[in-house]
């Protein structure tokens, strides 16, 4: 067997633990030099094979690369950037392919969402229809846990853990302050069009009638009437009310509560304040003093917070790519499988990339409360297992020590630049 | 010597660590039960002692109080509840002198800020005018750390040390993604009048050039076109900007770049609002995508990342707060004080609350950077030692597992109500 390169690339947002499947990609790569030449990385993702600008991870030693695991964010570059439909203009797959060729790419990882699974797709087909010999593999990720056929992504669990860990202790701050101070607390969290993340906050109640008192889902149709009795109630029986609100949090007819205006590269609307808006109504129809918290990146980049399964599943995710390249495998996503019983266990199976593209998987209906303003033990028996265990990252003069790789370049070998 | 009681409250805004001062006084006075009789706390705080509900943490097991060293937040209640002026209207005063005398309370010891030293030295003098025996002691606790006489204030490392976490975390997202996504990202951070928390960002830098790549400070004239100038500068120098921005940020003339309108219990305004108008305001003028970040209460409640320092400190000033009233100290403030010499260490002395009450201490100038923007090595010298060490609290489920201690009222011995 021929030695062949591997091409791996991040795509879309990051997450605490995306370095921790590169991390994976690349010991697994790099304890089968028999078959695997060199480990290339895309800088800023997808973008780096566009442009020909391929990362040599093997200038980077073990310690760097071991330390990626403990390193959140994307230590290659991340892009949102989404190809064109190759049907009407296939110049990019075209250009991916004839890089490929070019540095003898035969392994092709790439790390993402759903969009990513779509491009990863098509890098298959068109290899396949090229009589180009690729395995391309997708390593799923994605904080907002939203991708179907796999038991959860890695990323979800340690924003997850984020989440009931902030709520928790925010709650108890207002808590002890309420008698006098903020009586409404509202945090927005992440996670699009599913509520996921939202439904995280309630891992932070230890015990019946604990904070949070109110989540928003994306999935429940906001009702302005209902949201603000159930508001005033817990005020008035607890002395305050915890709310963990959904970024994607809706009305009946689609409205979202906060449209911050733009979209991105995807064409998806970038969304974001619901908390402030939540907050005035709160206060011109009930009175109370609020606070609200808009944690932003600093939810899916607190790998200091890490929940430790996530950790070990974003890394065998990125071992089991490579260890499904060489085992011929193409178009397929590495999946995360729980196994049945009540005690939490899982290992990798995989899925079929038609069937994975673009499908958004939401939260269950039985995963919320009748009411829609909680989630049911069923769903703190899916949450909970993937939230646990603590993994944390070393620490230099207080503050986490994170990989900083080099990202050398590979020499060009094509004449021709790539506008992108 | 007679047994005389305790009388232990919490002020003001609550902190990751307040309750390990709590703590240090409960465990110090359980060890001095010869000269000591039961322990009161007040519920929410002095509000506790005007209603005469008292806490009686002896109902409390070892186990609870041990916990307390790992629980954020107040875990009787706090309150923003500002006494009148005795000068004008004693009714208050005498009210707590009441209560003291009803319930045996010989010790004082008042946890809090600037406002509440104040109210302790105001308790101490009347105690004293009347004849009646109390050991008045005032605790230090802020996040802000504005008290002066004190080297620093229990609960600003642990927020420093979120704080600081949170940029280096938040920075390698931005930088993955600015290519092609979020080029400018903006954390608001607490602090009021004092930029200490919004200095603390600037641990997160590692290296020279490190983000965050502008800090703004209250203490700093905020000037919109040199700020606007130094982004752009960042942006098309690094490709990306970070900036921590203080909830105080305010123009030459004193305005604040953002004014949430409400004003609390002590007539201080309530800030807020400083990341999203600097966002518009770079959008506006530069066309940048950004993002921003507001923590609230998360950071002063981020009991799982708190400073090992700071809960060290925490605890050995609620153990020298009793050890001091047992010496017949009265009307003074526990402080914290830096040995000099290169290596760190501190120890506990004392200052006068005439000289503590009201004085706000905020950064000096030598510790920010001539172009306002950043930390200078002095200023890193000084915060350095203050995030060091973790101190992690046990977790179950995934999640901090906090005290919940249950918080009997002692019955009450006066026969009027106080309305407060």
């Amino acid at each position: 067997m021929t030695k062949r390169n591997l091409f791996y690339a991040q795509s879309g947002g990051v997450t605490a633990v995306i370095n921790a499947t590169a991390c994976g990609v690349i010991e697994t790569a790099r304890a089968n030099r028999r078959q695997i030449g060199a480990v290339y990385a895309g800088r800023n993702g997808i973008l780096g094979a566009l442009r020909e600008e391929l990362i040599d991870t093997g200038k980077e030693s073990a310690k760097t690369i071991a330390a990626l695991r403990h390193t959140p964010s994307g230590a290659f570059g991340s892009c949102r950037y989404k190809l064109r439909n190759p049907a009407v203009d296939n110049t990019q797959y075209e250009r991916l392919l004839a890089v490929f060729q070019a540095h003898n790419i035969g392994y092709f990882l790439y790390n993402g969402g759903g969009d990513s699974a779509d491009t990863c797709l098509k890098v298959a087909q068109l290899a396949r229809d090229h009589g180009y010999p690729l395995q391309a593999i997708h390593l799923p990720k994605t904080v907002d846990n939203d991708l179907p056929l796999t038991d959860c992504c890695p990323g979800f669990g340690s924003v997850a853990k984020y989440v009931a860990v902030a709520t928790r202790e925010a709650s108890l701050d207002v808590a002890s302050m309420c008698e006098t101070s903020t009586k409404v607390f509202i945090l927005e969290v992440m996670g699009r069009h599913a509520g996921w993340i939202a439904a995280a906050g309630g891992l932070a109640a230890e015990r019946d009638g604990d904070p949070p008192h109110i989540i928003l889902f994306p999935e429940i149709a906001f009702d302005r009437a209902k949201f603000l009795a159930r508001v005033e109630r817990t005020v008035k029986r607890n002395g305050y009310c915890v709310i963990v609100a959904s970024e994607g949090t809706r009305y009946a007819d689609g409205t979202f509560l906060a449209d911050a205006g733009g979209t991105d590269a995807f064409g998806h609307k970038q969304l974001g304040g619901v908390a402030p808006t939540l907050a005035t109504m709160v206060k011109e129809a009930l009175g109370y003093k609020y606070h609200w918290a808009l944690a932003d990146y600093l939810q899916r980049a607190a790998r200091h917070i890490a929940s430790a399964t996530d950790v070990e599943q974003a890394y065998a995710v990125g071992r089991a790519g490579v260890e499904y390249a060489l085992a011929g495998k193409n178009g397929v996503m590495v999946t995360i499988e729980r196994a049945p019983g009540s005690k939490y266990s899982w290992s990798l199976g995989e899925a079929p990339l038609e069937k994975v593209a673009n499908v958004e998987r939401t939260m269950p209906r039985a995963f919320i409360t009748r009411d829609g303003f909680g989630i049911t033990p069923a769903a703190r028996e899916y949450l909970a297992p993937l939230i646990a265990g603590e993994d944390y990252p070393p620490y230099h003069n207080g503050v986490p020590r994170y990989a900083r790789p080099t990202n050398a370049l590979v020499p060009r070998k094509l004449k021709t630049r790539f506008a992108v």
